[in-house]
């Protein structure tokens, strides 16, 4: 009898040309570029790009892109239907699944960019119209309107930031977000890229792998919010209380929150990333300076309390800054997470389709059998 | 560098405890019962009740069983609504994921056996409600009615005809599918099954878990139709025929569809299950008849003609014969097997949450690196 091996871990199930995780040397790789060099320097839309088509995109193909998905960024009549016809105590993330599988069409082709586009383009909508008719808050009237010439111009991130709050972000806000979300695009055969992949590998369609991987997202040991370091965050407060909190802490024997991490036993690069971007924006956030100064000091208390124990920053504790910087809702955070993940999943669809082999491992049955007749 | 495995044939991803397929021997086992033996003897209800608790239910316990099971059979006021809100060429199975993903609510606790009744019991409806639609048919008045007494007494399958068709079916009818869905409900980690709980393994919900495996089924490589199998009865049409007819496509080289399988290297334990299904109701149905006429001929001409091959009925020849005696519209084949599947899915996402370990594989990166900097 064959072993289990349980939750596949070890076990190669894909070649990939989308992403590069090295846990060991803190490594991730974007189609031949550091995902922290992207994040710092380039628009979500290039980024998107590259994902889709492998390379980064000309002036000229940027601008096409950017027209692109701005076009296909609208609450639709359909789209507002669907979401409206959702009980108002479905989670987000529910009602996202819904939105998803329904933009399918008898007619559609197999996977494609174009596809990932209306998809990408959807669920920043879909989140945020869902937020604010919870709250009881009206829908900005021109928010991404077809064709509508200062959504046209509007990053994906800024129009994201500007339908939530119903008013234009800061801009360092946009800057950090746009890291951020772009830092989340992509990160390997994680258990919703992969829940993706094996819907795309019975030939089923784009819009129900994508369904299937926000389904994943959505399970609190994969998508699960960073709660613990926003906490943390608020706890301090201000940058005086930070040390004596974190002694406090710390000498009850507590972890602290946004340090460690299973795959990366040395500095998460999406967390070098995040600080470098918020050191670039110093002075203009109190949350993403109260995070730098607090990273700092954590650092040099775990080396002084735990020495040898060689624990970095993880991607949370900086995720967490950007979201309480921004304001983020806290049941929004995993929504925004998967509002960036859609990207790289669908690249991974895309992947899949262009070279398929069906998903169809093994159980092993472990129950009694009937007596032979 | 480790291999990959495709599509991870072979590699054994979960012991269970619910299903058994052993291709070589041609034995398909649910819960230490021959399926088979489940199919002729036993209702949809019951091997249900099976597969969820893992013992077939007594008198009393199979009362309570149907009667929740009728309950929750009902075109609620918010699944028509969502059903209504999805655009008319969104695909049947489109329109089963978003419906399976609004079932969920912000209180709904972990996989439990009274949400995958409320699965089950809401696919045949949501199938029945487009379908109705799509073709300009009314809806039956009293078509589930919560508590309604006779729909109350109606069984699971006899219900699911009647809802398609607007009047009850055929007793035969009714015992032919109920034999083909207790067949379909589970097949081991096939792809549908497999998505699902990859989903359910990230500590997400259960509809969640099942809108994926609906999405995978979706896929033309796991729940295609038998459609090839119906051409091949309705060409030869009447008894006589069928001899002369399959001569000449074997004499052309091609294949008799409905013979052979990937799995199977002998009787499809389905096929045989169903093949007794239609000789106890010898005379009561033409296409059964046929069915079983044709199947003995090609037996003998496939030995005639191919002479070790050790071609097989397959599980598809008798489905299709299914369908096409309870003259269900092939659009609906997929959904149909969905509608009986649910059961196995639901089954695994119950197993997957009861002893849990996130799906994590691994992906090998195959695309450039950048220069170190």
């Amino acid at each position: 009898m064959k072993a289990k091996v349980t939750g596949l871990e070890g076990v190669v199930a894909a070649d990939t040309e989308i992403g590069h995780v090295n846990g060991q040397e803190g490594e991730l790789v974007y189609r031949g570029y550091w995902a922290k060099d992207l994040a710092v320097r380039h628009s979500f839309e290039e980024v998107a790009y590259l994902l889709w088509y492998g390379k980064l995109p000309g002036a000229r193909e940027l601008d096409d892109f950017q027209s692109r998905l701005a076009q296909e960024r609208r609450l639709t009549p359909e789209l507002r239907r669907l979401l409206e016809a959702m009980p108002a105590d479905a989670p987000v993330m529910s009602a996202l699944i819904s939105a998803a599988a329904a933009m399918n069409r008898e007619e559609e082709g197999p996977p494609s960019v174009e596809q990932a586009v209306r998809l990408t383009a959807m669920l920043p909508v879909a989140i945020a119209y869902r937020y604010r008719r919870a709250n009881g808050l009206g829908w900005p009237e021109d928010a991404g309107a077809a064709g509508e010439a200062s959504a046209d111009r509007e990053g994906h991130v800024a129009h994201y930031l500007r339908l939530l709050f119903g008013r234009p972000a800061a801009e360092a806000h946009v800057r950090a977000m746009n890291a951020y979300m772009i830092l989340a695009m992509e990160h390997g055969l994680n258990a919703s890229t992969f829940a993706g992949r094996v819907v795309a590998s019975t030939g089923s369609d784009m819009f129900s792998a994508v369904a299937a991987s926000i389904g994943a997202m959505k399970g609190p040991l994969h998508g699960g919010a960073p709660s613990g370091v926003i906490r943390l965050l608020e706890e301090i407060g201000t940058e005086d209380r930070a040390e004596s909190y974190m002694r406090k802490l710390l000498e009850r024997g507590e972890r602290l929150m946004g340090f460690g991490h299973r795959v990366y036993k040395t500095l998460d690069p999406r967390a070098e990333a995040l600080r470098e971007v918020a050191a670039a924006l110093a002075g203009s956030d109190p949350w993403l300076d109260l995070a730098r100064h607090t990273e700092q000091t954590a650092i040099r208390l775990l080396a002084e309390y735990k020495p040898g124990r060689r624990l970095f920053t993880n991607v949370e504790f900086y995720a967490a800054a950007v979201m309480r910087a921004v304001q983020m809702p806290p049941e929004l955070f995993t929504p925004t997470f998967t509002a960036a993940r859609v990207v790289g999943w669908t690249a991974h669809v895309l992947e899949q389709s262009r070279n398929n082999r069906i998903f169809r491992p093994e159980s092993v049955y472990v129950g009694p059998m009937p007596g032979k007749d």
